[in-house]
């Protein structure tokens, strides 16, 4: 044996360190046999230790590619049942009466704020688009834009983030109004150099109530010639109707009181599954 | 040797991922007793191989931490080198001719929207700061959220932006006027619940020019009676002389070339011992 290789136990350290930190990228076999000096059959054998070893744990998703572009990806995700549990706590702090605000609403910014929690919420979001081609998340400023980042992470995709009025330090740009859902007419503006025809997009926001600016969100996309993947909220109204044809995930679902100065929150039935 | 037990290789990978998801957090040595059923020295050795696995390859720091809060704790931070070369190829980016916008604006939004750049800047921005007691990560709105979000997960504290106006679904706020460093005077806002007296704030925002924002940032943390660590920008106008008594970590400095209609982008020289 030769003692000047690098030992397992390192190299599976330095692999599941290098793998956690490039969520959804695929690192080809060859870096891992370059950095350690290996042929690509011990790589093979750490790589699927790594592999039970975070799936046994709940830890995430570390899967084999192959082909071309082969490798090996991680991706994150939270344990079978953690993620409802993780959302039932959040309804339950959204419950307390100190969140409601004069006029329906509900102080959201706190837990918007906290890196644990948007980071289990990109986490969240992000799950069920891993395998459907997403090329950007696009969120509307400025309160979904931290989970919306953590969101784009985990997908290992551009954060797009439209505007409510065009900036001089974005160039040309591509205007639309849209209704707000409550009678009135706002404005959304998005750089012209941010989107490209035949793209896909996965649209994030933190709060929907009459869809107004989802709806808006999608109208842009259709100006750029982008498809939609879905829709992804921190928390969503509850609605007789959906909202369009495109499948939406909202994390928590709320609903008014009977005297309509407060809300009700409760985790979203698709977490059952996820 | 009792066959039960859990093997180094998968306790080695568990715990690095397991640190890895959680930056700058303590994880005692308890919890992963517990996880493996271990002794406290078998644990002791695990944590000092992936340590040193750590160091070895420039994958960031593996802290132990002694005292009755102690534990194990995973600082990301960029090999040495790293952070200046990767510096060096975004200020290759920005100089392109392409990136000027008129009126000696530059083009950042896409730059800003990357996931692995805006992980890699947070990374390198919370740097100087891990053991510089912060509470909070303090932007303003808009472009410098995702930057901000990601310098907060690396120091795993709360995000907090102020907004150019009070939003009804954030409570009761303070606003103040600043004068926004061109003549004008700019409204900055901020909920009440949102910081609270005789916290630490880092100031983390994408761009720099008159600091006028910046300026209006450490004005409204005075109000609040928190303190400011720093101050730290993705992109700072070179100045004369330092904008406050505060220490300053620009990532790239810029100068304005000689017809002042493209901005020259350099390195900031901090970097070069980061």
């Amino acid at each position: 044996m030769d003692m000047d290789k690098i030992k397992r136990t390192e190299r599976v350290i330095v692999m599941t360190r290098v793998l956690s930190g490039m969520p959804n990228r695929i690192i080809p076999y060859g870096r891992f046999c370059e950095m350690f000096d290996l042929a690509k059959s011990s790589v093979s054998e750490d790589v699927a230790m790594i592999q039970k070893a975070v799936r046994d744990w709940n830890l995430g998703e570390v899967e084999t590619v192959t082909g071309a572009a082969g490798g090996v990806r991680f991706r994150p995700r939270l344990a079978d049942g953690e993620a409802l549990a993780f959302v039932e706590t959040l309804c339950e702090k959204l419950n307390a009466p100190e969140r409601m605000l004069p006029g329906g609403y509900l102080y959201l910014s706190d837990l918007l704020a906290d890196p644990e929690l948007v980071r289990k919420i990109g986490i969240i979001l992000a799950g069920p688009y891993y395998n459907q081609g997403v090329d950007f998340v696009l969120t509307m400023e400025t309160k979904g834009i931290p989970v919306a980042t953590m969101t784009a992470v985990a997908l290992n995709v551009p954060l797009v983030i439209a505007r409510r009025a065009s900036k001089v330090y974005e160039g040309s740009a591509v205007n639309i109004n849209f209704p707000d859902g409550k009678g009135g007419i706002e404005t959304m503006s998005l750089a012209r150099r941010a989107a490209q025809n035949g793209q896909r997009a996965l649209i994030v926001d933190d709060f929907m109530r009459h869809g107004g600016t989802a709806r808006g969100m999608i109208s842009l996309m259709a100006e750029f010639g982008v498809s939609v993947a879905g829709l992804a909220f921190v928390l969503a109204q509850e609605a007789e109707a959906p909202l369009s044809e495109l499948q939406e995930h909202p994390l928590m679902l709320f609903t008014e009181n009977s005297t309509k100065d407060a809300l009700v929150v409760r985790p979203a039935p698709w977490l059952e599954q996820a």
